[in-house]
């Protein structure tokens, strides 16, 4: 697309362009209430040269909107030894609200190719990275987002004039840095892969490439590019996806008919149990840490079932600075207004610390989906959106962890009837819990079917019998144990993970 | 406190105080209900040396407690050099919702000691922050919040003999930093200043040294003192402070009455000066964000005053990666749920990047005042507090510009009926818009006490006429340039910007 590019013929005078780009914003402008009332987020990615030309080009496009429908967001450069999140994060984080804009000065492409040109991610890395971009933006459409991508072009001749003309000012001179420089110097590389960047990531939203070297033309091609995307979108109405078919690396998931609710421990044994497994993993914590290998640990189940004092116990030895337990409620309005997994993408651990969910992105399949909080086509879309969401997280070096915390239907009544009667566990039991307790069936038909459907090689689940609570903690604990051990010892330098320096490495210099 | 620190007698045997912790976790637990519905927001603080067992200590606090009702932070040190935000931005931003805890592993003590001791800041810079600390412990209290402030005490041989028990374990050596050997080695130092810091802080909420060295002691106080704050306040109800009297360099601000709504500027001459002043400001921006100084441009003003196109013109010749135009709606239901302030500190701009605030906190004395969204206490209280948020952040550095956009009520009157009648504008034109038109006396008696209580000379009121639109934006251009001009010219190396290095010498070096 680079390689061979021409600015776009318009047979448009210099004061027709002008005409026309004045037209464009206005109808930027006065588009903005029907954006809001279709409730369609709209992301203006900005892509290019360095020096091309974005921060102005950006400027141009923002200049007549209220500050209310949009947000620019920029990134800042950081290196992948410094990075604490799966790639991605950056990108979900700042997803714009239903009928907003937002702007972002450089995104997905930029730190993709600067990152392999600058051998902070090798090939193979690249590449996955690539098809995670495509399945960014395939989620994204599928959940009602309009993104219209922009490269601005500038020849070699022409970065480095605009290069000189920096360095030669005395007060712009420190604006020139050695990545500006670099980038001049190895300006063919960089085509040749912006180049096959676009060509592998046009499929769900084209590329349009801007002539950067004229400032009108560009600001009037992208203009018109975001008005018609925008137009189009809004004449079609919200997208929404349907389930595809894709491979994931299935196990055939257990089913909660095969669950032993018999299973009991004695209290002896539970004791001393308890004790050695907190004690390993307190001590497997300061190596998950050292090591910064993310984990994720995901609590889903019947009310009752025990999930709270099972949680607990994991927590209890884990160093606090390390940890966080993450209650999931229902969404708030900001929530409801984005792609349903931003709420989880921003409460992702860092590197090195565990996150404990208590209910999870799993919601969409159950709850939601049986209560009609999201159409047919999302739930059942789900399914592979959330395979997808946890693969993000293993390739990035996450233990992902599921458990299922099982009982039955009169054990849930014993405990429901419990509380009732006890003053101070009250507040435990709503009346929503008695009318989902009515719809046990159906829900039963959803968990069956979540397992199946997303218990994967990397990210499997686990059922916990929970009639004897106690069992039920140190199936949990030995399982989480077991499983970290296996991440310590199995941990090896490669892919992203060669990218993090080894805390007690670095610390021992 | 420290220095002749003495354990509680309490008379327990060691199986009695176990009973005791056992109690007082559930009696904690079993009160969760009663402060969420009470909207007492709870905050833990637990300072103390380092290896002096903060983290365990926290871990015991909250193992019986459910995730919903609490958050543990940790604040990660962070030189000063590094930090981009005022010094109490991140306590602030941590804040919990009303009927939630909070527990922090460290906090303002020991990142105020800590950086004194350790030559990030001077002795005047610190002075200044403990004053910092006492005014932020006042504002928590007075809008509701509850502290309990606790030290972990451990003498110089305990911490030595805990160091070197890490020190020895191959597992545990890398916990070992250079910070902590410092500590060790400076611990008299660090005995002093930590005293001197309790005795100035010990005003609004008291501390409370614990006994680190027997890990049941510790916890036992803890556990006391927390479920004895939070009854007496739980009996007492939440606190709501009233306006202290307090000296602010207040510049008896100007006055509506004096604004020359008559100012008019031919279309010739304001062409002439936007391009000129506009080219300016983007040569500042340049500067500012070199010199790491912050900006904050408050606009306030009448509805239909012209505010939005005001701000687009300042907006239009900034970098868009160095600012952000913030518009401030009615807060949502998290943001009502905290410190009113906190939604405003958590949008900061980063040092060397500038924010615009379209409408900001003058919010808490015009239309939360006249609308009774807050108590009278609340807003009479407001003037001081707002003015010590100013003082923050002026003497973190930054420019703080506050904009009174002003028009008479006829012009409004036009303006209104413009936007009825013009379809594209409708939107901008609701039924609040009058409603609010029909209480301008209330607003203009609000506006003019505003102005006298909050003009102080760190950060005064500019009132803009703004009948003609042109010759407003021109007046604010003006300010801006003037303002920031004097900035870049004034700026020395003094205080906490001793800290910052140049970018340019950083960057040449």
């Amino acid at each position: 697309m680079l390689k061979n590019f021409k600015r776009p013929e318009d047979n448009l005078s210099k004061e027709e362009r002008r005409a026309e780009i004045k037209r464009l914003r206005f109808s930027m402008v006065s588009t903005q209430q029907t954006v809001l009332a279709a409730k369609l987020p709209v992301i203006v990615l900005v892509e290019g040269w360095d020096s091309a030309g974005k921060g102005t080009l950006l400027n141009e496009l923002i200049c007549e909107m209220d500050p209310r429908f949009y947000r620019v967001v920029t990134f800042p450069r950081v290196s992948e030894t410094q990075e604490r999140y799966p790639f991605l994060q950056k990108f979900f984080q700042v997803l714009p609200e239903n009928g907003k804009y937002l702007f972002m000065d450089t995104g997905w492409m930029e730190d993709t190719v600067g990152k392999y040109l600058r051998r902070e991610i090798n090939a193979e890395e690249y590449a996955r990275r690539v098809k995670s971009c495509n399945v960014f933006e395939r989620q994204l459409r599928d959940n009602g987002y309009v993104v219209v991508k922009f490269f601005l072009h500038i020849s070699r001749e022409e970065q480095l004039r605009r290069i000189s003309e920096l360095w030669e000012n005395r007060d712009t001179a420190w604006r020139v840095t050695g990545d500006d420089l670099w980038q001049q110097q190895q300006y063919d590389r960089f085509l040749k892969t912006y180049d096959s960047f676009m060509e592998e990531t046009g499929e769900t939203f084209p590329w349009h490439v801007l002539d950067g070297a004229s400032r009108n033309r560009g600001q009037y091609e992208a203009l018109k590019a975001i008005n018609d995307t925008v137009g189009r979108a809004l004449e079609n109405g919200r997208y929404v996806g349907r389930a595809a078919d894709k491979e994931f690396p299935l196990l055939g998931g257990p089913s909660l008919k095969n669950a032993d609710l018999d299973a009991v421990m004695e209290d002896e044994e539970y004791k001393t149990e308890l004790k050695r497994l907190q004690k390993k993993l307190s001590a497997l914590h300061n190596q998950i840490y050292r090591k910064r290998i993310p984990v994720v640990i995901c609590y889903e189940g019947w009310d009752a079932a025990g999930k709270g004092g099972n949680i607990r116990r994991i927590a209890y030895p884990l160093d606090p600075r390390g940890f966080d337990v993450i209650p999931i409620a229902s969404p708030t309005p900001g929530e409801l207004a984005r792609h349903y997994l931003w709420r989880f993408w921003t409460k992702l651990p860092r590197s090195g610390h565990i996150a404990i969910f208590d209910r999870t992105w799993y919601g969409r399949v159950m709850v939601e989906r049986i209560e009609g909080f999201c159409s047919e086509d999302d739930w059942k879309r789900a399914y592979g959106e959330i395979n997808e969401f946890e693969k993000e997280l293993t390739d990035w070096g996450a233990v992902v962890l599921k458990f299922w915390i099982h009982i039955d239907p009169e054990t849930q009544l014993e405990r429901f009837t419990l509380r009732q009667n006890t003053p101070e566990k009250q507040w435990k039991i709503t009346d929503e819990d008695w009318r989902n307790r009515e719809k046990w069936p159906q829900y039963e038909e959803a968990v069956e079917e979540m397992l199946q459907k997303t218990s994967t090689a990397y990210a499997p689940w686990h059922i916990i019998s929970s009639v004897d609570k106690k069992y039920a903690r140190i199936q949990a604990l030995r399982i989480v144990t077991d499983t970290l051990e296996k991440a310590v010892n199995d941990y090896v330098v490669r892919g992203i993970r060669s990218a993090w320096p080894e805390t007690e490495k670095a610390s021992k210099k």
